[in-house]
């Protein structure tokens, strides 16, 4: 077999393990006889579309510390895009396109690094390449700060948001208990729809903070009175109470509940309100006390400087790992991470048929729900904890973090 | 002289570097032959009046990681309050209530470590003490993320926030630069009358990263149309645009931004919300773009993280210095930073009369404001610089870093 090029892409949302699993692509493939160039696809599926490919394995041979630099730099070195490819069927044109990319530039196999929505697109394209008889290897690598895709453990990127959210949590405690008052303190965390995220508040418990003392999540239906209650029930235990709610809780009716409430803002218009400043004016409306929202915001999905060492290990292990799957002929599936065992925790790279991973949501158990649905359980403790575990050796250069430069990306005109 | 005790409280918001100035008093009074014991007021000033103390040095002999912790622990290890003393003329209990405790503690100095509320008290028990002919010594020991205390050339717990400040901005930028999309971010950072912690944004330049693109300070009369002209300007040069604004910004009659959720605490400050959210919505309403908005939040005050090392020795060195100078018979007054040169950077304790610093703002000079009134000058990055450099070695534990135990301020009941 004569050598192949790789062509390699990131789609969706920013984590912070994102890169690495690129990184792992390109080091796997810098030792790899069946792989000439790694080629990099600028906007995610749109760089094929556009012809805007880059020579990683030229960037790579021509910095000695590209690979260790991109391992721990935020979001997409390669940029990213929200594409939907339309059905082979409803317009033709984008899979010929693709696929004619791929002649012009040998390709042997083409990487997808992405979450939900770029797994429909590695799903679609791998099917195309099926009825053409193409032998193109098409990997799903997957990553979403979300932890939502099913059949794989955990996703790469939710135990860096992970670590980010429990040191938050804990530094927020430490900010909190500072003053005699009583007070609310509501912590606003992403996930629209599963509330991984939200439970890793929990992490921040140690031997002398309590802190969250409640957690609301997506999985179980929000209720206003309960909520109030549980408050008034903690206050009667503790001064300063430290709620972790996930932005995207919803009531029994599956409203939002940072729709139902509309504030005024100066210039005359109905502000949706995100949830936490919600529920801080359902307290204010309630309870006669201080309180404050906070919203942790897309530091959750960028904070480089606080990722999990366990996390980029296992993301860049992926990426090479892809390589391999890919010679010995996997395609049309997807990567996964099977949890060999907790404590020692160990890990095994597995694939998976893209068909059932596709497009489909995995919300936490409801078991690792507490039965008030306000807390989290041991087990899921016991899921998440080895996920934070580690720090990466991120340097730094007058006082800031030394990340891969992304002139490639920069938009000046 | 027999050997005498110490007292020694923190107020006002936290700050990551002021536990670093409470580990230099009590390290500096290990090893000093003229005091016996350190006791901190729990809770500010409120610990002297309530008889609530608690022995620093037992604390310190039992636990040899006892200074290293707390010097890199975030927010007050001691609490803090926001409790202004009324004047001696309208009510002398407090006066006499806190020197009889002096007499009861045989207390030879106190140092009070926080912003300007703190120097306010330290100001007002000085007067007192001196009124009464006391020799005990009494010294504001300056800390405040704000920046805004004058006579020093920056406060302690600045250099920390600005430079957790300006890896976020960094991060942000990685954040934002993924998509093709044009795209409008606004980054919400704390400071109500001085812009020196939104002017740190500008630490995230470098060789790749131009972010941020505009920035509003509470110093400049904030224009509406002049902002929406900036941005608009902007989008001419580039697809995504990033903009760092003060929470405290003000029209040209003074009126916050975000003044419709405006609402007064103790000191009869503004308590600002929604700046950022504000202007999102007027971009919204002027240029038919993707906008969000970000708030920093209180990770600013509190992320030990990311703490600078700069400013955590500067701020040790200050504790020990505070007792130094106690020592040499100085009292009324507050240590200040001296800047002796920039490169390399070097820094003397000084002290200023209490009475030309409490209660007095500092701004950012003009002229360290462009003419437009929406960027940096050269200056004031020379100024900012050297003050983010250098990282602690926070320690980790299951994945977490380590902080010293609030216990004590446990607020359950």
């Amino acid at each position: 077999m004569s050598m192949k090029n790789i062509i390699v892409a990131q789609s969706g949302g920013p984590t912070v393990a994102i890169n690495a699993s690129l990184a792992g692509v390109i080091s796997a493939a810098l030792g790899n006889d069946n792989y000439d160039k790694v080629y990099g696809s600028i906007y995610g599926i749109l760089g094929i579309l556009n012809d805007n490919l880059i020579d990683l394995t030229q960037k790579a041979e021509g910095d000695s510390d590209f690979i260790d630099t991109l391992k721990v730099s935020p979001a997409m070195y390669l940029g990213s895009c929200r594409h939907k490819l339309p059905t082979y069927e409803d317009d033709p044109t984008p899979y010929t396109t693709i696929f004619n990319q791929f002649e012009k530039y040998n390709i042997g196999a083409f990487f997808y690094i992405g979450g939900n929505d770029s797994m429909d697109t590695t799903l679609k394209l791998s099917h195309y390449g099926e009825q053409i008889g193409s032998d193109i290897r098409i990997i799903g690598i997957p990553k979403t700060i979300d932890n939502d895709l099913c059949l794989t453990d955990h996703t790469p990127g939710y135990g860096s948001a992970a670590k980010y959210i429990a040191t938050s949590m804990l530094e927020i405690s430490h900010d909190t208990y500072i003053y005699s008052v009583p007070s609310v303190t509501i912590v606003e965390i992403m996930g629209r729809d599963a509330g991984w995220l939200t439970a890793a508040a929990a992490l921040a418990r140690n031997e002398y903070n309590t802190a969250p003392h409640l957690i609301y999540f997506p999985e179980v239906a929000f209720d206003k009175e309960a909520f109030i209650n549980d408050i008034k029930e903690q206050l009667k235990i503790r001064n300063n109470v430290i709620i972790a709610v996930s932005e995207g809780i919803r009531d029994k009716d599956g409203q939002y509940i940072s729709a139902s409430t509309a504030v005024n803002d100066q210039f005359g218009h109905k502000q949706l309100s995100g949830t936490g400043k919600s529920l801080e004016y359902l307290v204010k409306e309630n309870i006669n006390i201080k309180v404050r929202s906070i919203e942790l915001n897309v530091l959750q999905r960028c904070a480089s400087h606080q990722a999990s060492l366990t996390d980029i290990n296992e993301s860049f292990k992926l990426g090479q790992t892809a390589l391999e799957f890919s010679d010995k002929g996997y395609t049309k599936c997807m990567l996964t991470i099977k949890r060999v065992s907790d404590s020692p925790y160990t890990t095994a790279i597995e694939s998976a048929d893209i068909l059932s991973i596709a497009n489909k949501d995995k919300p936490i158990p409801r078991e690792w729900i507490n039965a008030s649905g306000n807390d989290v359980t041991p087990e899921l403790i016991r899921y998440m904890s080895p996920l934070i575990v580690g720090e990466t050796n991120v340097k730094y250069k007058d006082g800031l973090p030394v990340y891969l430069s992304i002139n490639h990306l920069d938009s000046s005109k």
